[in-house]
């Protein structure tokens, strides 16, 4: 490891003033979010879906890919692509959030992927029920967790490994949500930077638990300490244990109205009626409802969701008619789930900046209606 | 205008220790470049293709997309995809690149879209040529320019506007390159990102003339002086005049080898041979050489360049082998064209960040190889 140390430093905060740095800012020129307008959009097109990759995206698969399903199992699968084919497919829709959603907006601001609020987004994945791969391998009596290994390679914060994860035993076999592992986004292979060819979802969960470039499985006798467990933790402190971070709190989003400033992204919209339109989550309870305020918050309006599509594990929409009026506005909205959790106006700093659902705020400008053509 | 002055601000340049501010962040996070370890592929799978959109990305057409050729010709059209597709199509594989790639290295920085050296990519591209609509409208005696305007709405440095650009009559009906309408990339419908319905491709220039989400195209007796004409120019200050932005510089890119550091994107390799490849394009001329260094730059390697496959207007492969040693190295690759011209060891300053075709840096550290399994 001290091969890496000079190179691979300790995760930081950033100095009270400081800018984001060039090494924030080649991560978020690699990785990108949900461009906002493209919350529209029930099912997010190829492309616009957000992405994050910890290391290099693998190149494909030179011969068969081959998942292997191993560990304290009473018989090692292995399982090709025509093989997981050949099973009963189930197609899911599925809302996905980057754990670290909402990190820059933080102060201090962790150093590290730098998301604002769009790091999210909902495809439709198809593929194999993890419970019955595991049930056809087997479980043996001892099983804990069950940990995922992909086939991407790097370093993080010294440590050298391919990117795993686990999974509790009752989550991995659970039948709401039910784990896949799938081989088709939106109807088409999956797209290299989503884990071509195969990657794991896991419904309700952050984006760190659905294992791309997937390659093994293994069932394990107590709980998976490997560096993507240790680091996906609610922390205050470096060394502080905190609780693991797992599933989405809940969110809602506007899709900014009017028409955008390229270098500020503040809106301008003409007087009257604005119809705003928005999608809201949780990956712990259905959302029960949606507020939006036109003050940054200091008055809310209830607005209107539509009913359950079906899809639980998907956003769900949701609408509202403002009225705007000469001047400036910070439009705003917070969703809240069945559990009666509620996006905070002030959020809970921690070291990794995860999970931070603080309430979107969009500038708006409302303007005068042109006078007269303005293109030439 | 005046409505819009007190947001929509003229462009600056920032400060000499400004760190990356967060309205630069914010562009980073809706637009994005190619991940570089997908310059593996000779045509960019869907959602790693560079994107940039200057204002939102437009709803698609609620009913017909019509696109109207007017202006100086000798009969107005309006023609629906349906038309454009009955017309003989052409498919040209094409390497776009933004203009402001490299602005976010140049000191001090234009404060804009804060690219580094990733925003390009490659796509097949399908549709009409631009010049058999322009021979079917007739054009009138004293045409001079063509002028295209997108249906992406908002307002630039204080300007209200459609997005909107015009190409010299020569290139419009040139047929080398030939201009085309499109409506597919990669054999599918363009994505919502990359312009659909339709847009321009203007093989060989960088991506502001490839106009998306095209409506209109207008027949202009004069040089068209709109925002986005009088953005694009090489100036050193606010108010000189400056030569227009048009075709791509050359630029060679290395896919950065080994396994990276999380979070600086140092790549990590082992002693021994190590296969460098790479793409090179120029929107000028031919790419005639690539040359590679492992040492920042003081001593130069030719690379082996593949052959010509006949897409002209595409990146071409390069190759080079390189024994990497114990300790830090600084790889960088260099591209020059059939007119002669190299990239630079010293760019060339602009306040509009445009054009820095600077040579890519790849620090790399060569570490010994693990002397035992370093994984759980």
């Amino acid at each position: 490891m001290s091969d890496f140390a000079a190179i691979s430093v300790p995760g930081r905060v950033a100095d009270a003033a400081e800018g984001i740095t060039t090494e924030e800012l080649a991560l978020a020129a690699r990785n990108h979010g949900l461009p906002l307008e493209a919350l529209r959009y029930d099912v997010t097109p190829p492309g616009l879906h957000y992405v994050l990759t910890h290391y290099d995206i693998p190149p494909g698969p030179a011969g068969a890919w081959c998942l292997t399903i191993g560990g304290l199992v009473a018989r090692e699968l292995t399982v090709d692509l025509e093989g997981l084919r050949s099973m009963p497919a189930t197609t899911v829709r599925v809302t996905l959030e980057c754990a670290g959603n909402g990190r820059a907006l933080l102060t201090p601001r962790p150093v590290s992927q730098p998301w604002l609020v769009e790091a999210v987004g909902t495809a439709e994945w198809t593929g194999t029920p993890l419970r019955a791969l595991l049930a056809e391998a087997g479980l043996a009596a001892e099983a804990v967790e069950v940990v995922f290994t992909g086939a991407d390679h790097g370093v993080e914060r010294g440590v050298e490994q391919d990117y795993q994860r686990s999974l509790p035993l009752s989550v991995a076999i659970g039948a709401d949500p039910e784990v896949l592992v799938v081989y088709e986004m939106n109807g088409a292979p999956l797209p290299p930077q989503h884990g071509f060819p195969l990657r794991l979802i896991v419904p309700g969960w952050y984006g760190m638990a659905h294992v791309k470039w997937l390659r093994t499985i293994t069932v394990v006798g107590a709980p998976f300490t490997g560096y993507q467990q240790r680091a996906y933790r609610f922390i205050q402190q470096p060394d502080d244990v905190g609780e693991a971070v797992t599933r989405m709190a809940p969110r809602a989003l506007l899709i900014p109205p009017g028409f955008p400033d390229f270098m500020s992204r503040t809106r301008f919209v003409r007087p009257g009626p604005v119809r705003l339109e928005g999608r809201a989550w949780s990956g712990r309870a259905p959302v029960t409802g949606v507020e939006f305020s036109a003050d940054g918050g200091d008055r809310w309006s209830a607005a209107e969701l539509d009913p359950p599509d079906g899809h639980r594990w998907a956003w769900r929409r949701w609408q509202a008619l403002w009225t705007a009026t000469p001047g400036p506005h910070m439009l705003c909205a917070r969703a809240t789930d069945a559990d009666g959790l509620t996006q905070p106006l002030e959020v809970q700093w921690n070291r990794g900046g995860f999970a931070n659902n603080g309430i979107q705020r969009v500038p708006v400008v409302c303007v005068p209606p042109p006078s007269a053509a303005v293109l030439p």
